[in-house]
């Protein structure tokens, strides 16, 4: 069990120890709705496996989950038609294209991590019509986040969608190959639903608890996610979750995490706890850098690295 | 603390579980003295951070280790030269080429665990001499091994190093670009060497153990392995330790791996345990088909994956 | 000056020794449209530069000309914006991959005759709305196939554009790299309206011949290309003209020739002639199986190989 | 027939004309004694196809014809073992890969004109030994470069094989996927003598003549090479002659031609000449800045395109 006042300690430390980074890096500007936040903004959230949440910073803000809506669209595709069916149209393994690139796209998407891996994921997701489909998306959600409200981000949506061009591209080429079945607009517009949904760092660190609890909920009751897939999900973080530096970020920090462009990071640390970041500014792969930094140190300080 | 005769139990019913996969997949061949072996053996090793050690099967033979070699010349360069040098010659990013591939070498090799990263990590390694520094390698397994004795395969040497123009190949490509400094022909001698070590299954499921208990000898007396390196080292072999099938393998089985032509796999459990499978038949990747089956199996049944 | 009997001769043996061919290959289907035709049909058509025509076989049959609207895209961007402009946003080099592939573009399209590349060179022919740009390209094309009705394959263009996710993929992506300006639907529009123009073997031997003459009118009384956009377009159709075998097809045939997937090859040898045949079974690159053998032998037996 | 007086005042001209390019673009030096050379020295030669040549500025210089030495590797293999053996090694296609680049080999070498390409078909010569080979080499050049001495330049041979890295990597490379057969040492050396060849512009102008002759002696007495092998030659040259810059060359040169990092370019204008320029500065691909002003200049002013 952690002490947590102790962790909160570390987590202040950690702030103070990255407060030059606070104007490093770039806010997401292609979606330009994203670009509409308090650029210098910061939040951190850790909840352990027993549901215990420390906070710090900013943790009301709903941040734009974008590609963190991956996970989510993994565990759905995975519960709803199996790993069979899901692998036989995105692989497993991690590449050093970019999160929007086609290249890595032949026979399979090469992992379910890449923007034409979560459309293909999306696609996978059952339900009668997008509504229906995206409504069972935001039941996930707030069940994993413990019951919360959970926000759709409506701006940021609509300006996504009239900027998706590349989205768009990628969705009418997994057609053409017969990645995707269905019509793709819809699924286009599924996959976008997702990134625009609004979480803050308290409902995402709970996720990452209930995926670092082996899927279960936090007072134990209800297996909300199949362990099979927990252990899946994770592993997939370990290797893909953090753009084309998956590997430098596992040296560095040691655990499964995902970011998103929304500018937090997710990071779940397996039978321990599920901590978030958020701050907006990101490096060139697209990863927060004040997130980065904090996620290299708590990992230190409070002894949350898997391989040691 | 593992229950020693449980865990035995457990390892002799996936033995015979995998009894199935005796004879499937092809010995190496592309070394012809590789494909001198008995086809079908078997041989499986555990060994926990306290230092007990279970063995079945075939225990004592020396297995020509082959790319398991990598680990150590990362090892070794990471602890000769520092992490800043080694990574600004060897990325820290999976590939889905193949491991005697020259095409993710760009500025740098993409990660230490194709050919080429290990010639070029080789070639960092310390000494005034290739025996010289082929002797501090012996030296260095044979203190991670707890102090058997290493044997070198000199026929496996003489038979790759007649047949081994690829990774000539390589290492005049790294020399041509300057990855890699000094005598080519040394580097890859080294090289070729390392892969020549001969270790049974305790013996490596010993290495195994020490990684697994972050760098200190299992009398926790001696740091063996610096505690960092260990940290990059496991981060590594979980992203790109089984070649381009490493996503897969560790969804199926969970656990930091590096595997060898010669038909040993090799999976480091932190703070559990080091494990070690041998049977030579390999899968295209070059991958032991039983090893496989059997670590998937135990990862199951002893707890061992890091994500669950 | 080409002796007419003696080529009709010519071209009567080369048909006859075609004849074995008449049913290899498969006939284009990925535009359901396309495979409604006679599948062992043939025409061929020579124009000599002082205008003679000589044709055997089915030179009536409108053929959807397909990838051999790349050309008249090419010259008509090259014509409204100046070479320029036009070669900021596609390049001049062949590359091995498919004319569909989205690989090879980066800051540019690598060529004008891959299907990106003559997206791109659609979305620079200057008109008001995409009807009044398409009354251009209409207008071209008659006025280079000696002012012969041109038809538009109305169910062709409908069936092509229910099945084009690919290149609207392709049309989307262009648009994300800001290759393309404008309305990506409108472009992509246009684009397969070209495809979709139907001509019979005469009218493109006859365009051939003008192409041959240095962009003149058979009656070398009107510059209906200019001099500078032939010497381009030829050199780019002998490079690239052939999908990813135009290498293999110069050294067999040796002049600049395009085909497209609705069967038909256009040759040309300048100052001599314009040859164009038609055979819709093609072979994996999408080249007329019988229309290559057909050209080869008559590049010889004529003596219209430009090499030697 | 060319008018020699007026093909010289237009050869002056060029050569005024691209005054102001004499001291662009850089020496190569990756082969040291290359740099050894006067810098923004220049000259040209044309040769018609009945044997008058006409020469300026230094047509004494006895170039190193590096990769020039590539045509003379295939015409020597495609006679030595046929077409068909040829190809089945190397490929006819052009490639964006720099021609040292070793991606663009995978079952084939993808075209004669890459390194590999060249150091296969090396390999394919036909003699006794190294010497015997080469020896075979020399008297083929010196017959095409009607009788004149031959020039083996042994300071840049030696030059070059000490710091040719990277056509020993490629060298071992194609020994290792089996596209080469024998001591991959000699095929390199073999390779390598051949670019060591020194040629002043006049034989090499010398040499085109005799291919844009089809193949026959100035005097039309020997066919000296096959108008099989001429043909294809000249076609390989017309599509990948010129590095990845191939396809614009041909655009605004519009001949069959052949650049070496020795700063010579040799254009063959099937009919009517062989042309030679000498300008060491090179531009990134490795083409001769001057040479390829001169050539555009003189294709246009003495109609030598052949594609207009």
């Amino acid at each position: 069990m952690m002490d947590l006042i102790e962790t909160e300690r570390i987590l202040k430390l950690a702030i103070k120890n990255s407060e030059n980074l606070k104007c490093e890096g770039e806010v997401a500007s292609y979606i330009p709705e994203l670009a509409n936040v308090d650029q210098d903004n910061f939040g951190v959230s850790l909840t352990t496996t027993e549901g215990e949440t420390v906070s710090l910073g900013d943790d009301k803000f709903k941040i734009s989950i974008q590609s963190i809506s991956k996970v989510i669209d993994l565990i759905m595709a995975l519960e709803d038609v199996g790993a069979e069916k899901v692998f036989s149209k995105v692989g497993t393994e991690p590449t050093e294209y970019k999160f929007n690139s086609l290249i890595p796209i032949e026979e399979k998407v090469v992992n379910p991590f890449l923007n034409a891996g979560a459309i293909t994921t999306s696609s996978l997701i059952s339900g009668s019509d997008v509504i229906n489909k995206f409504n069972r998306v935001m039941k996930k959600v707030s069940e994993l986040s413990n019951g919360d409200e959970v926000t759709f981000l409506e701006e940021v949506y609509k300006s996504e969608m009239r900027t998706t061009d590349r989205n768009r591209s990628i969705a009418y080429y997994l057609k053409s190959i017969g990645i995707i079945e269905g019509n793709a607009e819809e699924i286009l517009d599924l996959y976008v639903r997702g990134c625009s949904i609004g979480l803050n760092v308290r409902q995402l660190s709970t996720i990452g608890a209930v995926l670092a609890n082996g899927g279960r909920s936090l007072d134990n009751k209800v297996q909300l996610v199949e362990k099979e897939v927990v252990k899946t999900t994770l592993a997939l973080m370990a290797t893909c979750g953090m753009y084309e530096e998956s590997g430098k970020y596992l040296i560095e920090v040691g655990f499964p995490s995902k970011s998103g462009v929304g500018g937090a990071i997710l990071g779940i640390i397996p039978g321990k706890c599920g901590v978030c970041t958020y701050s907006p500014r990101l490096d060139e792969s697209g990863n927060s850098i004040r997130g980065k930094k904090v996620l290299a140190e708590i990992s230190k300080t409070l002894d949350l690295n898997i391989f040691i």
